[in-house]
């Protein structure tokens, strides 16, 4: 059974969302609509302390659509399903419809 | 249908203005006039926490035409449209007419 | 005898879990397997110093199995058990079943 | 017609002074009068923020004449003017008659 | 006569721990014993000064064995013996029976 | 007409002290004595701002003999005279008889 | 005549301790007492400021013999004499008889 991973600090787990390849009629789709790097929170820490030893909330929360860097971020695989740990503040953003 | 980034903490989202290389009347302008690296401003983030883990507001607002540095800013793409995202302290100030 | 290890200040000693290359019929596993990269904490030290010299606790307590970063930590043999110190800032999360 | 920039944080900027290479007279000078790098404040920022996020005014005003260092500073065209850059902290001093 | 050295700030005063390459009953001992990188405080110093210029007190004291850092440390020689200077937060942890 | 300069923050005017090669008998000097690398203060600036903002004001005045550092600081011309700009912090010391 | 520095900031002026090389019976020491890289404390600056401006004194005082650090230290010559200034916080220890 895979394990749940709780990030320390101001750490993000962020599953990396793969664009598909094809609409669902079948049709391929070129190449641009491709080029966002983005992916869905999986889990947060706490947060990283400040000078004074106090938690600061990370930016982001779990199920948030977030923009990712285009470096960075450490691999970590959980049971099959493979995940990304990013720093809070190397996140980009978050994307909205 | 395009996303909306909403930028994290000191970010701004920047479009380039990319300046005519014609005038409406259709004379074609010197390079010259290209030379100045400027965009509108898009969406900004809440800001960069201080060491006492309190927002600090970013300098600049939507809407705001900003002079950019030469180098830096990450591209984004989102929908046909192409932007750069710039931390609030590399903006190197704000056009006014 | 082997020697006991208070780590001081944000440190953090780990054992590490060698992952089963065979199962407990004896099936050898595939690589894969063996690739999560995580130990169990054995002892921590009382936390760093923040600015006004007070101590800041650290995220781990003994019995936490952690994910490790793929790089970093201090080898220390104590008897014949091999143990790694890292600081508490460098253990990327805590595992849950 | 040319923009103005208002500059951001404790940026300056600066228009510099190109001595003249011939007295009025048209008697041409040696060149070791031309040696002073000094500038026109144009233009200041509003200062940078200290760690509790408050601005710092920067220590020159618009219209004092100052004493640049020999490299940095950035290149800034508005119209057919060119303009330079600089940090508060990196200007040397002001000159007076 | 030898000088006695008493370290400033947060500097440690170590007596390297040279480990029996044969028991007492004169048995050659394998290489393996002999890694633990340890050793004897000698004298600490009053601690380093935190940001308000306040003393922050060393974590170790007189007479502590202590697992010290493969590389680093200052060689002192003081008569006949050879001692080394750590700073506190370089020093691994205390080895306790 | 030579231009006074007033420096900023904590830097430091000096007129360096050119050691007499002759005594005013006519005799040689050795090489030695004009090895003191020695300045005259002529000018300091109102001090750099600690963390709060505040102007912390510079450790020599006006007319102080002052040691300098071998390497570092910034040579500028004033009229036909040539002194260097030093950051308070770099000098070394203040020389009495 | 030779001119007194008072040095700035937390700086230390020392003066090395030249070990004997022969007894006073002449007897040609051994290099290894030579060894040890001592200095007397000819005299020391006011302090180095700390974050909020204020002076925090040097840990050592005129008189004190200390342990220096093997590389480091500007040389001074003040007359015939040579000198070295140490920042205090390179000083290793103070040693006493």
């Amino acid at each position: 059974m895979a394990k749940r991973l709780a990030p320390l600090l101001n750490r993000v787990l962020v599953e990396k969302i793969v664009p598909p390849s094809k609409t669902s009629a079948g049709i391929l789709l070129p190449e641009k609509t491709a080029q966002l790097n983005s992916g869905k929170v999986v889990a947060v820490g706490p947060g990283a302390r400040n000078r004074d030893g106090q938690l600061v909330p990370v930016s982001v929360k779990e199920g948030d659509t977030v923009l990712l860097p285009e470096y960075g971020g450490t691999e970590v695989k959980l049971g099959d399903k493979e995940y990304h740990l990013y720093r809070d503040d190397d996140i980009l953003g978050t994307l909205h419809d």
